[in-house]
């Protein structure tokens, strides 16, 4: 027998599709526990739904109180080397306390006060910054820096050193989105300390990555190999922004360019293929237009939302919710999302696709539509 | 707030890398937990290991202690509609009592009585099934009836429907492997019942599949378009046997077959693609000439191996085991792993590197090179 | 002016779609031939035709004549260093003499006399071998000695070192099939002299490529990377007569495995990727069974049958042909193929289809459906 | 024997390599005659190079000769249905006064005068505008009015509708490339006209492909799938410039960016892949700073060079030409290639490359490095 005490227990019930509890059975049990065994038929229900029954829930969390509760944390909580950032991280209500939005998504206010600093660390997960508002930090990623700005998008792939300073008098919050989750699930993770001190203080209006990457449709000549991961490091809001703008336009126009009536989307994808941004993780944003209503849809796999700007009304798995700027909110897999609004919309959204589509996992079903 | 109530537990503790205990932090973790809000501070040194420290542990499961307590399930389990299979999954000491082998991996022991049937259905999750010892049992995927024996190694990638049924007055068990924790994880898993009985009760030598794709190298114009799984439903012993020796021999006559001196193997490859039979499994089987010592070797993700024959000793993340035929073992992700053996040894081994690979989160660490 | 003399000649022509002829025209004209220019007008109906009209035409060479010649050819023509080997190519009529079975391949007969070798030597060219007849030749490639039989498909990709070298007291003939056209006008050939003696004189039943290669859905955990031409140098007759068995009894069984009725194919595929065995050439191999007429087909890029065994009447371009053991023949691109036979048809067929279909050229017709 | 007569014409010769000269030899030359063979020994110092030796020659044309015969053709030769363009084709002087600028490439000036059309139709060869001066015509592409202006490249993949008008009161000339040459070798090529007028007369400042595609990094959801060309019909200059611009900046600052010292470079991309703008054709931007010299590099593939701005001095194949502000020059497969200039030389350059390098035929050489 094991050394390691086996952690089964099993209990004869009796109930339809069990076993007839018998004292033999009760014995068989004992037997099983002792060898580190599970039968099939006491599990299948949860192993093998007909169809995916998130352990998550719906939730919404409101940027006031996220914002209030940062600001507080910085007047208690010193960043720095060892706990790294100041971070609170979304934890769903239905994954048991654990600082996870789903089951494989990281979502997280970070908080830097005036002329503060982050350290500098590296780990195989995966991240990106979304800046709802504010300004004045620069994230530095492999020694370039980059601006932090409202509407702006800052991917920050695996492995690449990076620590963030705040070179303004004024503090400033954003959110982290990562596959924490998923990544321990895995079991793939590693770490590193950097230097403790950021050595590039520089606050150049574009970063070199920029400089570099963001021609629409050019590439450099010194880079031409396959990267899993954008080289990009900002997704400027004023591209985002008039990229949704000209969809719209294009659908008045009488042209195809939008996602559905009143919906413009547009995906942030790495220019070196087209695809998304990083290896597990998928941002995306989405405008509605005033007086628009989305279809209902449903995917394998979950997503993050929060507000940008404008207000309306979200549905998520049988909750309703009126939003604004900042709330955010997540979508279990396979739960129905739509949204609707009066005034207009705009929607920041990321989430765990890459992985299912890598994985030929992806099934969506839409309201009104033939699967 | 929340109908849903926050699941948050957050404590305030004088420890190092925590900030200072007081009051106002006590009041702050409170405000925390009414809004389902965790910090990365507390919560680090488990999310971001410096390299990945498996829950789950190094474990062995004894084939007649297997083979035994199916047996007597056998007496006491009927197979039927409801529970589908008569199967005892490995539960890994580390993960609490789930029967889960490794945090992605399902390996469980399937058993069926002379004559038996178990019904059809599909799932999403990918499975196969692999062969120890005897036959009599065809498993019938979407109308092909294929013959299990031993050494064979059976794909049923998801989505296929699937029975089996024992056309012998013998029982027989074999080991089923699938991706059920990892399916679970990230909540994409469909389920449908099949009719109750199995309608084709043939039980040819070959199957169609083999018919029309066990033809190294040939492909049917038919099926020209690339497949994401195998579709080859057996890979018969005969000739992953010829393919060890050949490697051996070919190693004796001072040519590189082997991957390392005394070691052959081979991976099952989906022969539309040359890439692992199934997007979340790999299989390969590996020969060890008598006298042979393997390297040490460390992988991200997980593997189960059963032994097929022969005998050794193999040292598994610090522990050690004599091994002989159907014993099985799990090697978490990370930790090293080596065997040795005097009288040759055969071992069957499964694992999740697909998942690992296709997501580019992969490091191999072998004794004696440099990574 | 540049000092190479222009060749361009220009003609004023009174015709329709011609701009009207004019001593200014005709001075206009002078001046384009001086500066290298010529005008799209007078050549768009051959640049630009509505359809393909290949300059190849349907051509029939005849095995008997062939062999005749080739064995002619080994009482005159040594072979050895400079000529490299002997070897007489089709030259299409509608090429102008040169030695191109189509705009983009070569195929010939080669010849080699009793123990008689042909020397060492690589090019980028992409070549393979396939016996109608005879045996007794081994090619050595890279080293590795590859028996050469009646039915055998033996590919050769490019760069690799070869020579061939006849153990047997017979003569053998065989067909050589390789990108020489194409690589001739893209320009990329290179080419390197070996040995002057072939190193390897074992004649083995089984190449070193086979014995680690030729094992269905199995691959060599030392070679799991890409290889863009298939590592497997031979895939032999029992194998594909057997494929091809197999999918004829499987449609009388009334499952889908043919292509058409009583019409059995198979296109040999490099086993690490599934695909095409080179880059620039695809093998296949038809079988007609007794009282069959295929579909009237037509596809861009161009194709070589070889008849391999029984016989029938085949419709190219508007030309028919009875055909019997051995017979060449060419479908050059776009033009309408069909076969019929009464006794039975075995048809080996290279094509030039890889390059057509990796830059997205590929368009087919087939009789009775809608394209 | 066939009713199409035989090309072929054999001489017997007394020369090293070749067979020994005799009567036999010469009726054996008559029988392959007969029978449309061709012996490899006559041919293989012309099909089996040691290196690439290319037909075509290093060749240079003047931009103000080209210019004044594309007015002068402007006077003589109206523009319409049948022949289509006002075109002039660049002849190689080594290619027998066909209009191909290399094997594989076509490159000729377009003309068109104040108010003209240019009909509309489509074909399956890929082509590309650049315009080295000039402005006031619009390509309409599948209905997409493009304005064409200086320093823009403007691609159009094969099979999509397209027309141009000149909506201005002045001439516009500028270059075309297309893969004709090829295209025409490989027997690919479909062609249909279109309405003889074209519809949109529009001009609008950004074509709608534009407004949907030319936001760095973002993708609109209603197009994911994977697209073979570009859907990105313009790539503007201040883009172009901005990003050479840049590279040089960051050599400046220390970074690395450039190809080499003083050497900028930028290719266009497939935003849906990061590849090439088409399968066919590579189109790259150079800026070489004041008093640079690039590299000795050759490649296998041909290009075609077009002098945008500043002037200096190029070596293609062991010629050597001073250049100036619209010239063109072709550097053919295998020549060494190299450019300096001491007041700042920009170069627009097209080539092959893409269909090179998807059949793994690409090999590369520059001065001072190792291969």
């Amino acid at each position: 027998m094991s050394p390691i005490e086996s952690a089964v227990k099993l209990e004869v019930v009796d109930a339809p599709g069990q076993p007839h509890p018998t004292p033999e059975l009760a014995e068989l049990y004992r037997g099983l526990e002792v060898e580190s065994l599970v039968p099939l038929w006491t599990e299948i229900g949860d192993l093998m739904p007909g169809a995916p029954d998130s352990s998550a829930v719906a939730h919404l969390w409101r940027w006031k109180h996220l914002l209030a509760l940062a600001e507080r944390t910085g007047d208690l909580v010193p960043v720095g080397r060892g706990g790294e950032r100041r971070v609170l991280a979304l934890a769903n209500p239905g994954l048991g306390g654990r600082p996870f939005a789903t089951p494989t998504l990281w979502a997280a206010i970070q908080y830097l006060k005036p002329f503060e600093d982050a350290p500098v660390h590296r780990h195989t997960q995966h991240a990106f910054r979304f800046v709802v508002e504010g300004e004045g930090v620069w994230t530095v990623v492999n020694g370039d820096p980059v601006a932090m700005r409202r509407g702006d998008f800052l991917p920050q792939a695996g492995w690449n050193w990076h620590g963030h300073h705040n070179v303004s008098s004024e503090p400033m919050a954003w959110i982290d989105g990562l596959d924490i989750p998923f990544a321990r699930h895995v079991e793939s993770t590693f770490f590193e300390f950097g230097p403790d001190e950021i050595e590039q203080r520089e606050s150049p209006e574009r970063s070199r990555s920029e400089r570099l990457w963001a021609h629409p449709g050019l590439r450099p000549l010194t880079q031409l190999g396959p990267a899993a991961a954008t080289p990009l490091l900002a997704y400027r809001w004023e591209h985002t922004d008039r990229a949704l703008d000209e969809q719209l336009a294009l659908e008045a126009e009488g042209y195809t360019a939008t996602l559905e009536p009143g919906h413009a989307a547009i995906r942030y994808v790495n220019p070196t293929s087209g695809g998304d941004v990083m290896r597990t993780l998928r941002a995306e944003f989405h405008r509605l237009a005033p007086d628009t209503r989305t279809a209902t849809r449903r995917e394998v796999g979950s997503s993050v939302f929060q507000v940008f700007d404008g207000g309306g009304t979200v549905d998520v798995g049988g909750r309703r919710w009126d939003v604004e700027r900042g709330d955010l909110f997540v979508v279990p897999s396979w739960q129905p999302f739509a949204a609707e609004t009066a005034e207009g919309l705009d929607l920041f959204r990321f989430s765990d696709a890459p992985i299912i589509e890598r994985l030929d996992l992806d099934r969506v079903e839409v309201e009104g539509t033939t699967p």
